[in-house]
């Protein structure tokens, strides 16, 4: 069966984790973590990229770890979603919205 | 138009930057840092709470924080995987089958 | 009396975290999340910078920013170091020797 | 030639760098990400770990891992701080002052 919604991610990960007996590690905590981890990872590969290099790096040798980097960091913020039991695209629709009347078009970016 | 689908959200960003003509911010090196700035945020939610507070958040006065925290992770890692062209759901996927060999069922998590 | 050394801020990170009773909080785990949250602002700072404008930051508005967010990252890894008992000088030094070992001169940089 | 303060070390990783030909890669940009990146894999030695055996873990098989995790971060500080001429430890003793001013005694911690 193939994944193609949050659900089914989050329920296939459901089942996985079950599988394993990993409920106990799967604490909020932990799994902030986890992302904070995988995040970490996913910018060394594109650390000691040029801004030229980074531009082509999904026809570069690196492209199936970052693939595989974004997966992971995905999967822990689709698990923690789910422990937590938050609606991302609602989130993500919210804070857009905010960010809409923050942000004025033509503006600069700042940190969020 | 609401957000239900990483189409639908990827589509919004689209449209959110080009009306404040942010894309030569959204380089993939950016928004990589960008993620693992918002990952630093939504960490901080979790630093001081034990285990405990941490299992109990969503019904504490940090519920709001984090789910907005979530969201601007959310965001980022849809917008980087649309510059990059990456199938979030499909790379998901291949990623849980290759932990699914690696981890047989009822062993020990290691970071992957 | 002004910081000079490891151990002038060791010693003065004690005498605040006791004077707040925030003995309870600076567990391993939790200092370990505390320094990740001050990474990702520091790499905030920096996110949406172009190689040259990152160059020069410190001739910029960002300085006394950037400045204050190295100091956090530094406080909470002496302070986590401190916790955990780890001489940070004699640990780099034994890093840096594993280093000149794997990276013969001339090399490529890859992530450690 | 032991290293056993920040000018020994700073001193040495200019030399490490210098010897490989790596300073066009020790960007302010590119060393903020190295750091970020090092970071999360001193979190991920943690993700797992109950509040309990966080607490032992020099005692544990994870002591030289972390130890070196440890050296990594500091290396990437050190390294960021000397390009970006910041003394870390005066920036270190501003930070305290004025979380001083901003946390009385007695009071509960946040993210700074």
């Amino acid at each position: 069966m193939s994944i193609r919604s949050m659900e089914d991610l989050q329920h296939r990960l459901t089942e996985f984790v079950a599988a394993r007996d990993w409920e106990q590690f799967h604490t909020p905590k932990n799994l902030a973590m986890a992302l904070s981890g995988e995040v970490g990872e996913l910018v060394a590969e594109f650390q000691w990229m040029t801004a030229e290099e980074a531009q082509d790096v999904m026809r570069s040798d690196a492209a199936e770890s970052i693939r595989m980097e974004m997966a992971d960091v995905f999967i822990y913020l689709a698990r923690l979603a789910d422990i937590l039991d938050i609606d991302l695209f609602e989130a993500a629709e919210k804070k857009i919205a905010l960010n809409s009347e923050r942000f004025t078009k033509r503006g600069v970016p700042t940190d969020s």
